[in-house]
């Protein structure tokens, strides 16, 4: 349980895979999960269980896109592919001294039109 | 140079001292840059550190908030406080075999509102 790289993709798999009690087994019980963009915020392992299962509706999937873990910390980008297409979402993490998931901070970055006076300093794609 | 969390301080200590020669040393020279929510690409460090030190204008500061490197690949948040205001920065970094920064995907998440249906699975902050 002590690599991060390795917790955080058991992370994902149990999402993945809508297994419930895998997810609650990678993270601790006191687990605070944030959406710093909404200022949402779960705290406790029950409650982030029931969160993820319930608080997204209608059918999706996940795909893994990159995860990196460091000592007690880590990082991942997925695709998640729900009812309105497919979206990125980047996760930052911090794991306790048990090697579980403590904190999880969830971001979800949107299209935005490029900033005024540095397009001759870029390419589109 | 090995170190994929030594080369991401070094990258953004570089960029926080506006030291571009300092920035230059950590990036490959076909280093590729890009913001995946304007879809914004610059390549190759001459470009690279160019867009870095030209496109941003303003004065500025850079705070790392967290550093995450495992092998080849790495994370970092970041509070990129300008003109409007601090905005949290998050990049996800690939290294090459010479221990240089490869690629660069840059996102900015902004703030949005919650999604409906699930506010009594969370709290606010």
């Amino acid at each position: 349980m002590g690599d991060p790289h390795a917790v955080i993709a058991g992370y994902w798999s149990a999402v993945a895979a809508r297994d419930w009690d895998g997810l609650a087994a990678v993270v601790a019980p006191d687990v605070r999960y944030e959406v710093p963009q909404t200022r949402e915020r779960v705290r406790g392992r029950d409650a982030f269980v029931r969160f993820t299962r319930d608080g997204f509706p209608g059918d999706w999937r996940i795909e893994i896109s990159s995860v990196v873990g460091e000592g007690r910390m880590g990082a991942s980008r997925i695709i998640f592919t729900g009812e309105s297409g497919p979206e990125e979402g980047l996760c930052f993490f911090t794991l306790d001294g048990d090697g579980l998931i403590a904190t999880i901070a969830d971001y979800w970055p949107e299209p935005y039109e490029p900033p005024a006076g540095r397009g001759h300093l870029v390419e589109r794609y």
